[in-house]
């Protein structure tokens, strides 16, 4: 029989493991996980774990879910993967209408890409094409402050988490970053987007946002108020409007996109993480026929987009991504979702009267608990962390911020177990 | 029934697909897939279509293979996925420890990621990290004139192929290219490379190369010498070589590992495309204790290498490569290949006689077929793949280069096959 003790010295013998300090690991409990079953993992030794941020906000309707599963079974005995350039396949076709559908009107063109980062990449790469395709250099790009939009190179240039970012800045090409919605207040905001889109004229190909959540950013939040008066700065300014929705889309805020809440159409719409049901990498880009049509031409013109990975159009990640469409439709997981974001939120208002507790904010299915009077170097979010998987609750605090971000599946009692896990870690704290 | 015009209508109104003039579709063939059965592709009209070129070299062991979907499917049942921060599974472990087998004693630690570009971005944020931990800031990565290494901006960056690279210029972060052996052979290469190393001293990350072929750049292949004695200069100006084994990995050039036959070990080592035996998206990179040593440390001193994906170690795409490790060892595929190879040169050679080919070359499961004699606006290769696909094979040349690059479950028959209608393709242009 394995055991944890085992797995963890064969798993640290080699692996590096993603945004973590590995020393950081001679301390913390380092969970080797045997399987998954709804919104719970089980670990080597026979604990269980409440999924309670759907492991890495990827996860939409529980681990090993059988409606996917079968989905999948059924394509690896059909078709794995083929090349997606000059050949394609019912998956992704379907899953393009799907989209299509879902989302506004404009966005009628879908490009592949495997993950978050490369979406994003992508996005910023049409967005400058577009515009050299009609003979302009307009090198800039402007997100904003506290933003992260993945960890590639292009990606981590408009991202503004100086965690992730600040120690490559000489490998990174120079973006513009205009103060955040979500911590100077939206009118603020505005200003200092419209001073750099003024002072940058002519030079700025795109503006990206993760649309009402900053999430990476401390699950910062804003109104839908300013992505639309930010769309109309843009217009005026005649920049494109990128929305990274990787972390926001698929009902994350309640919406099928967040977007939907600002009424607004962006130029590019990124999207990843939930699109697979929490299952395999997979990100789309969508964007117009007027996007589209600028590097519609002959081949000799040299404006085509040659962007390529080998996995793109990838029909098992594609198949899961129907299968996930099929469970919002049958399912009807959006309205079901507005009674658990209700519970969710009173939930949450307890938190207020915690003398450490700066505030308490939502959207949708994603709930945060910021707190106070905590240093960094305390780090306080990794004693949450260690207390909540002591008691059986994955969190992954961001800081000082302890959050919740459950699988769709989530009931009412563990919605309450997981907050009242949080609750007591951070009154143990007090 | 659905029909190949329909699926083809259906996905031209929305799919924007890859590395395409989404133009040039209006006249080529455009090929939806219905299902795919070892080396075959079938599509909506029942055509069959040998795949000579292993779905952009990414399957080694056939569409839908019966032993990679058996574990496919128990995997799914069991955990689809997890996050890869502080949590681990067994898929991952296993596949860790037998790389850290197949590959140099140095290579004992393995970070995750999603695609091939995201593989080279980590080895470039990780060497140039390296450096700036100890205190030194080295901005430049030095990388060979005609190479290909993705298409996120870090990795675009690195490349020199004009056709996907020169648009974005001013959107890409400057670094050194260096004469490719395979245009100018090894001495004058090495002199280009020490100048540069020269020049920059100090300044240098690392050194990237694509290991004995460089693929994207027209299958031009070059002596395993020139790598030894790269990795000697390296050690001399004291810079990191990242070996970018993404397409020549996993027994393309006949060993395991291309850079076995130079007998060297990177610093960095990247893997994707067939790792997962055509099915999934997938890539690692591999490093040394020493570099995991130089940012192991209290999480305060900030020398974390905090990158990640959300799909980062995901378990579908472990178990599939577990599953094509296992097929490489229980069936003994390089020893099989060995013949294969041989098959493969002894079809070459009747190419050579033909008045518009200029040389053939070959390194282990990988031939190419160069023409002479035609501009780029002739765009030959296009003129090859139609005629393949007529007769029931899948070329897709670059430029004026025919090559194929078949998966290993290859017969002699279907080797005969693919190389006849190349043959006749390029025979029919004279």
């Amino acid at each position: 029989m394995l055991t944890n003790k085992e797995m963890r010295e064969r798993d640290l013998a080699h692996i590096w493991h993603p945004c973590s300090q590995m020393k950081d690991y001679e301390s913390l409990p380092f969970i080797p996980i045997k399987s998954g079953k709804g919104p719970y993992l089980f670990d080597f030794d026979g604990k269980r774990y409440l999924d309670a941020i759907s492991s890495w906000w990827v996860n939409l309707f529980g681990h090993a879910n059988p409606y996917i599963n079968e989905r999948i079974k059924a394509q690896v005995d059909t078709l794995e993967h083929v090349i997606f350039a000059g050949f394609t396949h019912e998956p992704a076709i379907r899953l393009a209408e799907r989209l299509v559908t879902l989302t506004p009107d404009k966005l009628q063109k879908l490009f592949f890409a495997d993950n978050g980062s490369s979406a994003i990449e992508i996005a910023l790469k049409m967005s400058f094409q577009y515009y050299k395709n009609g003979g302009e250099v307009r090198d800039i790009f402007i997100s904003l402050e506290n933003s992260y939009h993945g960890e590639t190179m292009g990606a981590l240039a408009v991202g503004d988490v100086a965690l992730y970012k600040e120690i490559y800045n000489e490998i990174l090409i120079k973006t513009v970053q205009a103060k955040s919605p979500a911590l100077v207040g939206s009118d603020e905001a505005l200003d200092s987007m419209e001073r750099l889109l003024q002072e940058y004229e002519g030079r700025v190909s795109a503006v990206v946002i993760e649309p009402l959540v900053q999430c990476a950013g401390g699950m910062a939040m804003y109104d839908a108020s300013y992505i639309s008066d930010l769309k109309a700065l843009c217009e005026v300014y005649g920049v494109f409007l990128i929305a990274d929705e990787i972390a926001v889309g698929f009902g994350r805020t309640g919406t099928m996109f967040a977007c939907e809440q600002a009424d607004i159409v962006p130029d590019f719409l990124c999207l990843s993480k939930g699109i697979t049901g929490g299952y395999l990498p997979l990100s789309v880009v969508m964007t117009s026929d007027e996007v589209y049509n600028a590097f519609y031409c002959d081949y000799s013109e040299g404006k085509s987009f040659l962007d390529s990975h080998s996995y793109t159009g990838n029909a098992l990640g594609c198949i899961a991504a129907n299968a996930t469409l099929d469970i919002f439709e049958n399912e009807r997981i959006l309205d079901a979702n507005l009674v658990k974001i209700d519970i969710l939120g009173a939930l949450l208002q307890r938190f207020e009267a915690l003398p450490n507790v700066l505030e308490t904010r939502q959207r949708g299915m994603i709930a945060a608990v910021e707190l106070k009077g905590y240093r960094p170097e305390e780090r306080i979010g990794l004693q949450i962390y260690r207390y909540a998987l002591a008691h059986g609750v994955l969190l992954r605090p961001l800081g000082n911020v302890v959050y919740f971000m459950p699988p769709y599946i989530v009931t009412e009692e563990q919605l309450t177990e997981m907050t009242d896990v949080a609750y007591e870690a951070i009154k143990s704290l007090i």
